[in-house]
């Protein structure tokens, strides 16, 4: 019997927990789910011999390393910031560990000694990261293998509504940590294209957007993500003159995001005087210039701040926030981004029966014997319902797949590794396709 | 004999150096000056028996526990990070202490200690902060002594450059440190306005500004500092309605200045991919959208991203500097700050001849026997040369004035002190005026 552990058990979860359920029985797993509560996956274990829950402080440093001392595997779906004391514990006690979250330097740090241990530690292994490495490397590894010289990729994800679902103005519902989605983009956005290097500074981030196209699926635009260089290196592509990395809207969204990076609203590193008298109209109103006359409501005073039309999309967009309303904000000592934050929580949260879709595309070119070509790949895929999401979908099940593999004997890659390889892409690629995880791949020859 | 240890001894120090000579024989003191460089000023200690020199290295903490022993007073005009080593040396040594700079948190941890030691830590006793805080106490105590309720307090500082230097289509060189004006504003400006707690982001800081007028100065654009809030609670002014701190500029600055916050080009967070290799005009093309038509000029893509006219006075400022020449940039893995820096380093350095100019202008409201008042007090001090600066006046004369004071036992305050008291700032101000650093004063009844 092989142990799993498996620490975090949130949202993006469900479909993780389900896919190791399913195949406890036949790999002969027991499956032990720790986290600060896990009162509500009550109904789903108790019927079961091969899996329990427990309640884990990942803090607790007694418990941490007794349980991971009990395990073959670890799987962590913790926040990422907890990960280099999961990892630093796996490798004490000699453990395997799965996680979807990025390699941080800290984790980057015990590739060596891990490697010697002959312990795997495979990160980004979930959607964004995780499903974009694995999608990208297979269309890669193809053109080069067939005598391809790639000279531009660029790939966008976003995590957004169903069309069933897809029912307010701002087309968007959260459905992923909202917070995140507050803070995303701050810092600067590098990339390279045609050969020169390109920096978009957060306050023009939303202004410079790409409009796409996912067949099927209708419009959508991106924004460019704070890191795509580093992805020349991951890929092997260094070399190439055009790479960048961005995030998916449908249209409209980013316009009307930019009037809160514009205003400030978005700003996380201080807190506000007095926010817990605020009201939505108040804490918009911290934010503008004075009224150039008497009686100018708060819509007009942002409109000529920001030379928006006052009874335009985005002025509409805002007011179906209720941001000019007189709501109370009730946070005390709450940073700008807090209290958007808790404005967009209440009008962004999936409703029973919504179903989110995740949208990833690859847009290559490349250059053969001499002719040009371009490669579109994209992945759509929707949600079940609010809990089942295609988010957790998506997150979940490469990682679950990965832990299969994994306790097969079938990944002989050794230290910290990112799925960038075939015999951890393909695999897991193919499976997804079962859970209707599929990239649809379009190759054509550019017309001269 | 009283032994007095100078550290810094760097620009904004000469006037310092000088008042401190000048006394050194009637006060019987000795001036001991340590810099990493004191190679200058060998010609003037040369053929003093008061004053000597030592290369000076305040990480060599053996070097700073001997000479701070050795001293009865330090004054420190070193880089502001470095205060918090030498006050706690000073500390230890039971010696005072002088800046010219903030109360840091470190600092202030020190309060309690000295205090209880008998020390006296002068803070904030330079130009801004210093000479700020001493003049607005002054108008504060008045206007409450007589029994005024103050409900507005705007102060603006600026160094400039004198109307017979005012040579460049900027109006602007580097009086400081140009590295801090690159720098200046990052972060939210926070004031409050008529009771409306008000915040504007960084990269609306140079769009919002106020218009100014000192008399026989002519027209100056104000933009607000990061911190108004804290100096309510300094100067004893709780629940003013308005407090508003600005930096003054001529007027045309702030908006050709814009231009560099809105490309990003003053982002010090991160460094430029191949930045040893780019001109002037690459770095400014890394931050632009890509050309809409063949042969688009720099100016020209410039002007239509963020709305310019071309042939405007934004342009021809930035023209002016050099920005869309092929000059090389040479610096290896820089920051866009760092580019900026220099290549605003080459235009704004004060020539010999050249005389720069402090502006500070404080504008208050109050209210007596129920009727409106304005007071404006207005200094301008202009240097005599390239050398002997308005900025190292103002900055080190107040230093070696409270320098006197303390050493001639004349300040009772012990720990961590701000010059905002009457027995610090009225001695202060008014040997300033021998130096030509005098307020000028108007106190108007508001006509109903």
């Amino acid at each position: 019997m092989k142990r799993i552990l498996l620490l975090g058990a949130g949202r993006s979860a469900s479909s993780l927990i389900q896919y190791l359920l399913h195949h406890a029985a036949t790999e002969d797993w027991h499956l032990r789910i720790g986290d600060i509560s896990v009162a509500h996956l009550q109904p789903l274990t108790d019927a079961l011999t091969y899996a329990d829950l427990l309640v884990f402080d990942v803090h607790n440093e007694r418990q941490r390393a007794e349980e991971v001392a009990q395990a073959d595997l670890v799987i962590s779906m913790l926040p990422a910031a907890f990960h280099a004391e999961v990892a630093r514990e796996c490798l004490q006690k000699s453990k395997h560990l799965i996680t979807a979250s990025y390699v941080s330097p800290a984790i980057r740090e015990l590739h060596e000694e891990a490697r010697q241990k002959g312990l795997t530690f495979i990160m980004e292994s979930g959607l964004d990261p995780g499903i974009d490495h694995m999608s990208a490397m297979a269309v890669i590894e193809r053109i080069k293998a067939a005598g391809g010289q790639i000279t531009s990729f660029k790939s966008y994800t976003g995590g957004l509504v169903a069309p069933e679902s897809d029912t307010n103005p701002w087309r968007y519902k959260f459905t992923w940590n909202p917070r995140n989605v507050v803070l995303a983009g701050q810092g600067t956005a590098k990339y390279i294209k045609n050969g020169t290097y390109t920096y978009i500074p957060y306050h023009q981030l939303f202004r410079r957007t790409d409009a796409l196209e996912v067949a099927g699926y209708g419009a959508f635009e991106g924004y460019v993500n704070r890191d795509s260089l580093s992805y020349r290196e991951l890929y092997g592509l260094r070399d190439i003159p055009t790479m960048l990395r961005g995030t998916l809207r449908r249209p409209g969204y980013c316009t009307a995001w930019d009037t809160f990076v514009q205003l400030g609203l978005t700003d996380d590193s201080y807190t506000l005087e007095g926010s817990q008298h605020m009201t939505h109209r108040s804490f918009i109103a911290a934010f503008l210039p004075p009224a150039t006359t008497t009686n100018q409501s708060i819509p007009e005073r942002l409109s000529a701040y920001l030379h928006l039309p006052v009874d335009g999309e985005v002025i509409k967009k805002l007011a179906w926030l209720g941001l000019f309303d007189e709501t109370p904000v009730a946070l005390p000592d709450a940073t700008p981004a807090q209290v958007l934050e808790q404005i967009l929580k209440a009008k962004w949260t999936l409703a029973p029966g919504d179903k989110d879709m995740i949208v990833m595309q690859h847009l290559f070119e490349y250059e053969l014997s001499g002719e040009k070509h371009t490669v579109t790949s994209a992945l759509v895929a929707t949600g079940d319902d609010e809990v089942h999401t295609a988010m957790a979908k998506t997150v979940g099940l490469p990682v679950g797949i990965l832990a299969r593999l994994l306790l097969q004997g079938k990944i002989k890659q050794q230290g910290v590794v990112v799925p960038v390889y075939p015999d951890l892409y393909a695999p897991v690629l193919e499976e997804l396709k079962q859970y209707g995880i599929d990239f649809v791949e379009k190759d054509s020859r550019v017309g001269e």
